[in-house]
């Protein structure tokens, strides 16, 4: 048995944000308690508090899922090694990165088992079983899963060799159809961010190097993180009939002919609760978009050592009424100083900060202290629910505001490549410039400064211009690069 | 490409239920797909409707899980080797069980991974680093997870390689506070499988050699099939110290000495989607309890060929004003015969069916069908939704009386253990019988009868009686034995 020492104060200094990004971020995962290292290499625990901001996320995209005509399912873990070698790019792309199941149930397995780093294998399989006829048609179906994809650097939320996600597989009678509800999904995607996390994004089509590996065509939404590098949020892929054909999902079609459908993929993972992290955060920690805020609201009694009997009570009440009211806040009853507790809560992001001591309950009023601009104004008592309703829901939009600001003024077009290493070797962003098409070029850009293509504009301007690295006539006049995640 | 024939009409026969109760499962699972078998050897897929159930059912057990102060949060799907058999009993019980990774990225692992069975040494190793003083008790966390227990003989939802499940696991300062948490989980257990899936279970505890791997006492909720079968649906463990001294979970007592924490673990799995099929299904198929009906009415649309014009927009109107209710509710739209649609329904178990056609809307009426009773009655369009509402109320209720009705008639006491074993050999049930406490007899009870001690009743009546099978003495003067799934 190991003796203990009594527990670290919490509220601990944490790296700010200004000196050192990467630091900062670590130090506030940590210490916000939102994941903890694990013994297991490259996996890590997420705690109840950065698990519930997920939960939120969860449920807001779950409903639109739903809401879109999408169902959910669940299937199996593991892949047979011979279903995922069935469609050629694709297991290129993925075999370095999975996980082997050799044994099981004290044998040594007949074929051995991939544990899924994504399922079109799987998912493929049993289409091919359900649809026989356009009737059947479009199967739109949508899965919460693990899925394990082995990584050398791994970074708690960004990074991770086990994450969870949700993965929606569809198939559909025509292409137009599939690319339709590709961009359909990259739509939803974009509106959840911005609506629920009040990050920003820019949508558009990944170049061929960068696509799903089995994919015709990937599109992405790409967000900016507080240090200036780019995060990929979300992807939605344009399967065509590649994976139609290797699983063999054909239909008959209304005119008695026999067709392969066409397929669709698309997932967004737990590293969004990374993203709003990076996006909002501050020196002092978490600033949480009050729609994915495990509390929205904390309350802290303010007092003498008789605050128990004198202001508890009325605390207990406005907590209640709260409650009543459809908001998530919670109340700091710990033996602890006030400005310790102050602390530890913005930390942890919490939206809203209502204080409330003997002369705010004489005046019947409260203090109110805002995360995102740290203001504070005395309310009073009376209707504070809406009150505090509508200040929730300023914080949302103020967020949102101030991610556009900053992403505005990280995004730039570069005339020359001196000019655009310049950009990436000081405070990057995006970099809006014409890229010739080949990947070549692209890989070079990349060696030389780091950033990638991530992703070129879903309604492009006309080819124009000059690549920015060759020169040569431009494929794509608009290509937006930067470093990224 | 291979050419595929039109898809089989949906309703087809199933094995009636009296005629052969196993394959009638089998069926009622194909057919109402609620799940399918997958190309991996164990492991099912579950398909939309199956996993709109056990949506609900998690809903409505996560909001207990919450309410009653527990958080959730997410834990590695990988166990190193070495963690695993720090616990020799637990090891000992899992170990036969276990899928092992043994290559990733690439690469062959310096130590192998298991695939959790069950998480308690993941989350042992975290518990020790998050534990530190009395203060950080109880700790009081949930996971809805994905496990793997490799199985010889499975079938769907009832046992299979990879099930879903959630599993608590929680901390205390002493032995008091664990066992009642492990009684208040049981009880909260039952009552979500009353209230919700309308399927009634006895409480009680295990035997010895019953009890989870590691444990010092396991609780279970047994529930009656309609077969005379019973079928554990849910266990809570009072793990005492056992995983705190392999773990190393100390704490600093409120008298400054360092103590082990006292733990409880316990689960509920899809297991629970085959207990409300075998519950309350019929020769006809599934019969759903209103609250975990994906559908809870469904509104089939009669008339002449144009039915589209003249009822369709009715129908339309209707669902809308249902949907607004709150109502789960779906319109078959599709071109087929009002019978191929009302066994369709029926075989899918959805409480209610709304038939309206012309004559209907001359009256201001529709015919409501119960599934549970098959009674018939017109009912006034106005307040539809109350008396909807009304009637699926009664229908949970009636099929929670069923359930009990049915498992009082298969639940009787044995004087003699040639009674004993005709019970078992007829139609089956709950046995209640006197039992010296000895494994052995346990086990031959077992080889003889294939019955086992499902468990014992919580406030136990005293000692009293004689074994039913050896005739020394009963330890346990009530033991309820069960062949079970």
């Amino acid at each position: 048995m190991s003796k203990k020492p009594e527990k670290d104060s919490f509220v601990t200094e944490i790296t700010p944000r200004s000196q050192d990004f990467s630091k900062w971020y670590l130090d506030v995962v940590r210490r916000a308690e939102l994941a903890d290292y694990s013994p297991v290499k490259g996996c890590m625990v997420i705690r109840p508090y950065g698990y519930a901001i997920w939960e939120l996320i969860q449920q807001a995209l779950d409903r639109r899922i739903k809401e879109t005509g999408h169902v959910n399912a669940y299937f199996p873990l593991f892949i047979p090694e011979s279903l995922l070698n069935k469609e050629a790019e694709h297991v290129e792309g993925f075999a370095p990165q999975v996980a082997y199941v050799t044994h099981g149930g004290g044998e040594e397995l007949e074929e051995k088992l991939v544990v899924r780093p994504t399922s079109e294998a799987i998912i493929g399989t049993m289409y091919a079983k359900w649809v026989q006829s356009w009737r059947d048609l479009p199967l739109l179906i949508n899965q919460w899963a693990n899925v394990v994809r082995w990584e050398k650097v791994t970074r708690p939320f960004l990074r991770t060799t086990e994450f969870l996600w949700q993965e929606g597989h569809t198939a559909h009678e025509t292409g137009e159809e599939a690319e339709a509800e590709t961009l359909k999904i990259l739509h939803m995607y974009k509106e959840t961010l911005e609506t629920e996390m009040a990050v920003p994004v820019v949508e558009g089509q990944k170049s061929e190097s960068e696509k799903f590996a089995g994919a015709l065509r990937t599109y992405s939404i790409e967000a900016l993180m507080g240090d200036g590098r780019a995060l990929q949020a979300g992807t939605s892929h344009n399967l065509g009939q590649n994976f139609a054909k290797a699983f063999d999902i054909t239909f008959q079609a209304r005119d008695k002919s026999v067709q392969y459908v066409w397929g669709t993929s698309w997932g967004m993972t737990t590293r969004l609760v990374g993203a709003a992290i990076m996006v909002h955060g501050d020196d002092s920690g978490l600033v949480l978009p009050p729609r994915i805020a495990p509390f929205q609201v904390v309350i802290v009694p303010i007092g003498r050592d008789n605050w128990r009997e004198t202001v508890l009570p009325k605390a207990l009440e406005i907590q209640r009424e709260l409650q009543a009211a459809g908001i998530r806040v919670t109340l700091d009853e710990r033996e602890e100083r006030p400005g310790w507790k102050f602390a530890e809560w913005e930390l942890r992001g919490v939206p809203l900060r209502v204080e409330i001591g003997p002369k705010d309950i004489e005046k019947s009023a409260v203090l109110v202290a805002r995360r995102d601009t740290r203001e504070k104004q005395s309310l009073p008592m009376q209707d504070l629910a809406d009150q505090l309703r509508a200040l929730l829901d300023q914080i949302q939009r103020n967020l949102l505001d101030r991610a556009l600001a900053f992403r505005a003024a990280h995004t730039q077009r570069a005339a020359t490549y001196d000019e655009f290493k310049q950009v990436m070797e000081g405070r990057p962003g995006f970099v809006i410039a014409p890229w010739c098409g080949s990947a070549e070029c692209e890989a070079h850009i990349k060696t030389e400064t780091q950033a990638t293509i991530r992703n070129m504009p879903l309604d492009p301007p006309a080819a124009s211009g000059r690549c920015i690295r060759c020169d040569n006539p431009a494929q794509h006049a608009e290509a937006w690069f930067a470093k990224s995640y």
